[in-house]
């Protein structure tokens, strides 16, 4: 880069940093958040697993819900379930297919929401992970004047992470941040299983 | 729900299992995957950090390098950095327009990219992550030819986790899965500031 193309590139990015500073300027409030992530692609669940390590990195405590798989051992439980600052329910017994026992399945559902509740109106538990939460309402399971208002009557700095497919309109609504995580390419498609660390 | 309901419920579950089945059936390969997440809404970087919980939940190892942030102290390094299980290498002073310093960014991308292609040559590393790694091609830092040849060539039951915006065609042409992640929402854009345990 000759010293004309330096200072061109000074000047751009000068330019653009009083832009992004301007924005972050702006930001200032703090608040409780209420994520959801949705869609079809890989990077729902997992990305509500950073957020916990990141809660954790502080020293704040995480509560994780997860409303239909649960029966398997997977690698995020192995790591998280041990750790003094994390809760971890499992309150599914699998996808709707599998158990093929609807009534127990709206029983698991009901009985996993009651402490997901519980966790909702705990100021001391910074996170909490509603993880496969939309599927309760495709599947019918609850319905969204269950489910909406003890989210909405959280503690103010309490975040929630909601994830799933087809995440319904009154969620997304409701939310603070909403990612719709699009599935371009999967392994899976190409003959490859569920890998571990990866997919579970 | 009637006997009938009950009885239809569970013949459509029955063949919807069949199907599901099946396709797990058809998957039966293991192999290192390349992931790609992409887009510009959030969770590319946090759905990157739990498939290391993940894979810390395994018992295995993992590598991580941050190609742009790295100066701040945020929640997934204090978790994760000091846990033996992680290789954690900061490669970047922040964004161009932050650094002003073109030259001084490409050192920095190229010392970063060097440590980077050690780890993916090293098979007992069962995760790379190559956070932010996009940007290095779209600010032309680094050519695809200093980066693809080693991720392509690395040990094949490694697994790389590349994230950041506007993924290079040929980074997606090359990859086993890849998610784009749509920012439908944005807690930022409402003046609400980068928040621990969810932002950083």
């Amino acid at each position: 880069m000759s010293g004309d193309e330096e200072a061109r590139h000074k000047e751009r990015t000068q330019k653009h940093k009083a832009v992004v500073d301007a924005r972050i300027a702006a930001a200032t409030q703090d608040k409780g958040l209420l994520l959801v992530l949705t869609g079809n692609g890989k990077g729902k669940s997992s990305s509500a697993f950073g957020m916990v390590a990141r809660t954790l990195g502080y020293g704040r405590r995480a509560a994780i819900f997860q409303f239909i798989k649960g029966k398997e051992e997977v690698g995020e439980r192995a790591f998280f379930a041990a750790h003094p600052g994390v809760t971890w329910e499992r309150c599914g017994e699998g996808f709707t297919w599998e158990t093929q026992d609807r009534q127990g399945d709206i029983a698991t559902a009901r009985a996993g929401w009651e402490k997901a509740k519980a966790a909702l109106a705990d100021p001391a538990i910074h996170l909490v992970v509603l993880d496969e939460l939309t599927y309760l309402l495709t599947y019918r399971y609850l319905a969204l004047e269950e489910i909406l208002p003890p989210i909405l009557a959280r503690p103010p700095m309490q975040h929630v992470v909601v994830t799933g497919r087809a995440a319904d309109e009154a969620l997304i609504e409701a939310a603070d941040t909403v990612s719709a995580i699009r599935d371009v390419k999967h392994a899976f498609r190409a003959g490859v299983r569920a890998q571990q660390g990866i997919d579970l």
